[in-house]
């Protein structure tokens, strides 16, 4: 069984986003299947400079997160709280003290008295309509010296893509170049630096078969050897993108802007390239500098499908709106439309079972079926409006 | 004899006051025997990035500190400039060139005159009300990785409680937990993070006795082979302190704050605990966060003395306050009520020698006895006003 | 021959500077003869952290820098863009891909079209009127470890004092302490840490036979073995200068002020000292902090000539200002008289060659004279405007 040890920093505050991705991958490494979240703290470990704990009910929200993501088992690192040695000050189930009074404890009691009742998730599956690419020999060899920058880091690139779906609750697979992608709606590459010919030709086979496709700058520019692909970047999406990019213009510190057809001015960064539209359309041109007019996002008609290019890295406004207007066209939907802060994931198995968890501060009200059954309390909803506190969870089986 | 190496940098601004903590330090060390100033330098070091110079008269106001702090020799690193090697530009008593001109020269000349008057201060002796406890094997300990913050530092936790002590002329020894401590007024806990069952016994035998002691968080976790005392922390002080702390919620950069019981509102830093009274009242609570509400800073009767205990650094000013506070309470006196900059310190041999020394950038008022004799000049003091330029000593032959 | 690779970052905005006196100390290397700049990108390297691309029209404009300052030859590092290896993200002048649409092979060819115009340039002599001593053993024992300041780095002196002669087109060689200076109406010394007996005679007689000397703090400290020459420093130097250096206080980040005679204040850094005069003339005192009042920058008449010292750095514009000054003193001509951002550089062979390089972002007015052949064009300017686009350089055969 697939598992992952999930430590998100309670200080940070995207950490739930990186604890969804994490969730995501591990599900998709798994084809899917059940996984297992191995190893947590119960509140605070010890190894980093500043351990801050985790908030009350954030310990229950984190670890009904990662079962809403696919997890059929919630486990602790550890047990009983050593006397010595060097984890000594990493929280366990069993703290140093007396257990009545110890918040921590309670906590960890009070989950395991709610997965008791989460029987009808086991076994249960998550479906997305989109995928994001990830693939770890491209992003060994991208994060290699010798770039055009050193700041173009894979992981942030795929975090560029992952927290618009996140906030907007799109259900995100991950899968590689070679996989069969022909069940998402939505492919999207943050980087594929290093490209197989095999995988180059199955990303244009998903795109002309009617898919839609975005794809980042820097990609396709090496084959499985790190070596050169000739003839003009990227070599082997050019007729995907309807374009050549003739070379690199690294951003400092500062970054650039982009214009959209619409006149809004937006800041990128990282990365700018002369790009060169051999029947792609311009959505965005850079504003200013050398490249000014140019060509910063475009799209292409590629058979029956589309893929667009984005030549720069948007700020995270202008990156969210425009994943959103793409997801839209390519008719992905939202598992829930929920406020601020509230994610929304569904397992589904022999019924439909939606997790709706609050990160936020304040209480949110979210619209639900109204009569459906709430897991964890066993109560049964009685309208189509439920509130939820701050770092609470409801698993609700929605009616058929 | 006990010597010290002094190289404060001048361009620190709180450079008196480490110094000042090291000359205390070293006075306790050899159980309040006169000590030696073995190496210090005329002017300016070579190691630093920047090696500011001493200003005109600051050699000679550092010397005399030491002096003041129980010293009974001043020595310097080095006695000529050398002419060659990795020291060649730090400062000596005999400069590279010629030394009529030199300041440094002047200043170490006149320094040995001051000196040749101050026979009646050898062997003299300072006594302190107040004890800081330092243990150096709690020390190593506590700075040994996988804490639960990082940012917990032994010298800036007695730091902390010693500059305000600095600043009110209140004298200061530094102590070991195991030392009879009967003698003191008032015994101040820094940081204890590990203690012997015998030390414990001693700091709670001391309260019961009628003494006054300020204890800080995360003291009394291990016993001597670093091994969590367990039962609840501070497990060997839950009586003395009457309570008891259920965990550790290290603060991040942002810090927190605390609602004294008139009202004020004080920032804290680096550390708070989820702290469960069982008979300690409460003089501060968090304010905000996880903790509001919850006990800060408290104080709990023990037999025929008291115990402080606090559960966060508090920011310069509230600290400086409540030790104020509780020093006022345990009948504890400074040396002189001098104006802000002028430090204060008596030593006491056949007769009582009182040293004011200027360390601020304006002149300062001092009250003296009328007609007391100034050492290092030789004159009487006509009034009972002393006026003391930047950077000057008076060192007064207190009537009996 | 002398060759250099050269690679300025177009990143920064002060990359001419450098470049320029890069190629002023290859010249110098040479004793004038021509140089060749063996290596430069043509547009981006790959082992900065961020690579920045050569704007267009840059890597001409540099190029042809090189030229002016005496460089016969310009070569490229690489040829063809590597396909595989660490150098494959460094740019080519032939680009992975299709050559046609590159603007970087553009500019490759057109700049071998330009240099096959310049036949005239080859062999051709840059004079100088100012020579910067710049002494490697000095450099090397300055940077050592253990000084008074860690901050006081040689290639900074330099650039404080190359940097305005550059900007007011002021040609400049570089010499030996050891060399023949008697060709230069002006000798300006950044620092000379470590001097020998024969340089410290050679500067003296430059100045008595009638030279004008410029030298900065810390120069003259040491011997060939780096031992302190005793005596007052800077012992070689002091009847040069008309004065002694008792001490050195080096500043620390917040620096210090000077006053000028006409009572203009301005800032300094890095170092003081305290200078006592024996027959120089103040210029500027140091303002406020220990040395208030006393001299920063002093004026010496030596036999037929005069020397100058600095005791401090001082900020750009008032460093721009008193070089000024005395070079204007000194009879030392600019080359021409162009508007801010445009370098002007003369090579005399049979002809006389005016290089004008438009540095900038606006393009400039030049006065020239009329009639004159532009060899780049090939055309007779009409009148005695030039007019300069950005990045636009200008070769001007001059009327005998």
């Amino acid at each position: 069984m697939l598992s992952n040890d999930s430590y998100p920093d309670p200080a940070d505050p995207d950490a739930q986003v990186w604890a969804a991705m994490a969730g995501d991958l591990m599900r998709s490494l798994g084809r899917g299947r059940p996984w297992l979240l191995m190893e947590q703290t119960a509140s605070r470990v010890n190894w980093r400079p500043v351990n801050v704990a985790k908030a009350p009910g954030q310990m229950r929200l984190w670890s009904l997160q990662a079962v809403a993501r696919g997890a059929d088992g919630v486990m602790f690192f550890q047990w009983r709280q050593s006397r010595a040695g060097a984890e000594k000050f990493h929280s366990a189930m069993v703290p140093h003290g007396p257990v009545e009074s110890s918040p921590t404890w309670q906590e960890v009691v009070g989950l395991g008295g709610d997965l008791h009742r989460l029987d009808a998730v086991c076994g249960s599956r998550v479906q997305a309509e989109v995928a994001v690419l990830l693939d770890w020999e491209s992003w060994w060899a991208l994060e290699l010296p010798s770039k055009p920058s050193a700041r173009l880091r894979m992981i942030e690139q795929l975090e560029s893509y992952y927290r618009p779906l996140f906030e907007a609750n799109v259900t995100t697979d991950f899968a590689r170049p070679s996989d069969d992608l022909s069940a998402y709606r939505l492919v999207l590459v943050p980087n594929l630096y290093l490209v197989s010919d095999g995988a180059a030709r199955n990303l244009a086979g998903y795109a002309a078969s009617g898919g839609t496709l975005v794809m980042s700058f820097f990609s396709g520019i090496v084959d499985e050897a790190d070596q050169i692909r000739l003839g003009g970047y990227p070599a082997p999406f050019r007729d995907l993108l309807g374009l050549h990019v003739e070379d690199f213009l690294p951003l400092g510190e500062d970054g650039a802007e982009v214009r959209f057809e619409d006149g809004t001015v937006d800041r990128c960064e990282i990365w700018s390239e002369l790009v060169r539209p051999h029947g792609a359309e311009e959505l965005a041109t850079f504003a200013g500098g050398t490249l000014d007019g140019r060509p910063a996002v475009t799209r292409n008609e590629f058979g029956d499908g589309r893929a667009y290019y984005l030549a720069t890295r948007l700020d995270r406004a202008a990156m969210s709106g425009l994943l959103r207007r793409i997801w839209q066209e390519a008719g992905v939907r939202p598992v829930a439309d929920a406020p601020a802060g509230v994610e929304a994931v569904r397992r589904r198995g022999g019924e439909s079972l939606l997790f709706l968890l609050n990160h936020g501060q304040q209480p949110a009200e979210v619209r639900t079926a109204g009569g459906a059954l709430e897991l964890i309390s066993g109560v049964q909803l009685p309208s189509d409006g439920l509130q939820l506190a701050p770092r609470e969870v409801a698993i609700i089986r929605e009616p058929a």
